[in-house]
């Protein structure tokens, strides 16, 4: 089938309208009319290259959310008409240890992810939600419940919202502890929104002054200046978990310093250049860990939706027609969002 | 009391005979005659002033066994004549919550090390084990139930047994489980003895292939040559833990990438100059971490000590008098010990 969508077809060439071809809904498979999707660091970064293997062309988008708008004969959970939506995977190899635990995003063989992996289909790689339909295996369709009201600002919950979510979920993040949230961006405003509704006091890490009111409107407890030392200085040892989702370099021991005894220090983003060092003696004198973390599995990212949907928590975005998708990214270069473009589909027409 | 004792007045001077002062058994005190005392790498650190801090004179030495010779009146849980050791803390403040919680290394008001930490005794540092006699709070002193005949070689568990079980247990490791040992020196060839012990699938880390089969001997049921890149690569994704001993810079990566998902590479030595940066991407694609873990709580060494007599476990030692501390040293220096060097306190006289 003819989709329209959005992409790029070489490294140094601004996104434009692009038509691609979709396989028609097999017997397992959800074909979905995209409403909204989410535009993601991940995706000016793919389609400029940065990272390498981009294939092109190149349709970017992986916090899709939309309506069913058909089904194979052999789908079971999903009916036309259906809100549903799809993160960062479209399959995984559902046999490995990972994927039996519903860790399909430490899949070990390899993941489809939703767009510049490889696929049977035309043209051999995923295509992704910068689109007007797509179709995907019913395992990696997720049910959305929250109202139709709030359908484009729970598109970036797909990956923004699951990438913070997974590690406070893991690292048992909850009442009583003190968390720490660092860089609020479009990852890191979800942090904050979702370690206050698990019950955390929750804090923010800023490098700018100016932002501590929207921060502690999203529902921090504090805010710390994350260049003032003293500030810093006053919470050392006194945070049970930090989640860093800093993507550029810049130095660890500022937060592990900060960590309790058994605290751990999880990034979320990896950074271009790699960061400082870490001072090992601090790890050493409180039994301190610095680890990763990246998404979360299907089962999990339907666990945060529902959580989400339960508590009113959707992301904060800036809605925008397709065609401001290349002024977008020049936007998010500078932190110029608050906190998340999301690409209106209707616009693709 | 006036003890004989060894150690230097100086950083650039030799150890050497030194006669030192300490204090007469406290109601809660327990006077130990020192039978063995090992040698640890901190102690040349310290001797030497390599890290800051080092207190003259310096009489280090935190691997200590002997029987009790004296005990104060408020003593319950040690007679005279009883085989005991003292590791490596003599006090903590008893009330922070890792003291609560048995975790008397991590006391967060600072404890007492067994030298070169500030007490009231005379001569305002405390003394360590390259000496005759020491008077230690009964609460940091520990039963030794191995028979006599092992107790030389029993002493290193002290500092050496105690830094590698206590991660070992805080991780798990265990039956079904292949846990890696980086480093097969004083603490690694007691960590390969350990986790062997434990029930894990032990591997040994080597740069030299002529230490294979002495580390197969120590219980290790494979040796890798760190140095063999086909070799490492074989083995990449399959470690549960691994538990890194090298207290010199070098690649971490070559370990995390070992790692299975949500494995943990865990660092018991601070080098001096730091590890090249770790490659967060391999911490964030297996949810993996790098953590540090410093000995281990008062209880724990306990538990080890028993885990040890009923495992028949001691160190691999060589012993010597007093007046070859120092050609030991030089000889540590080198690795040129088959694993620890332990001192005959008889030879102080």
């Amino acid at each position: 089938m003819t989709v329209k969508a959005y992409g790029t077809t070489a490294a140094d060439q601004p996104l434009a309208p692009l038509v691609i071809q979709r396989r028609e809904p097999g017997p397992e498979d959800v074909q979905i009319e995209i409403a909204y999707c989410g535009i993601c660091h991940s995706d000016l970064h793919q389609t400029r290259s940065e990272w390498e293997g981009t294939i092109y062309p190149c349709v970017p988008g992986h916090e899709i959310v939309g309506h069913v708008s058909a089904v194979g004969a052999a789908v079971s959970k999903f009916a036309i008409g259906d809100t549903v939506g799809v993160g960062c995977m479209v399959d995984s190899c559902q046999h490995c240890s990972s994927c039996a635990e519903g860790l399909e995003q430490y899949c070990e063989t390899g993941n489809t992810l939703t767009y510049n992996s490889p696929t049977q289909d035309p043209p051999g790689h995923t295509l992704g939600g910068y689109s007007d339909q797509i179709v995907v295996d019913e395992k990696f369709v997720l049910r959305v419940t929250h109202g139709e009201e709030h359908l484009a600002a729970v598109a970036p919950l797909l990956c923004a919202g699951i990438t913070t979510y997974s590690p406070l979920r893991h690292w048992n993040v909850g009442p009583g502890q003190k968390v720490g949230i660092v860089g609020i961006g479009g990852l890191g405003h979800m942090g904050v929104k979702l370690a206050h509704a698990l019950g955390a006091h929750t804090v923010g890490f800023t490098t700018s002054e100016s932002k501590r009111a929207d921060i502690l409107a999203l529902g921090a407890d504090e805010v710390i200046l994350s260049k003032d030392a003293a500030q810093m200085a006053e919470h050392a040892g006194t945070f049970d978990f930090i989640l860093d989702t800093v993507g550029s370099s810049h130095k660890l021991d500022d937060y592990t310093t900060l960590l309790k005894r058994d605290g751990t220090l999880c990034l979320v983003g990896a950074p271009g250049h790699p960061h400082p060092s870490p001072e090992v003696f601090t790890l050493i004198m409180g039994r301190k860990a610095i680890a990763g973390s990246t998404i979360g599995g299907i089962a999990e990212t339907q666990e945060m939706l529902d959580f989400c949907a339960e508590h009113g928590i959707v992301s904060d975005i800036e809605l925008i027609p397709a065609g401001q998708i290349n002024e977008a990214y020049e936007r998010m270069l500078k932190s110029d969002v608050k906190y998340r473009f999301v690409i209106d589909s209707a616009s693709l027409t």
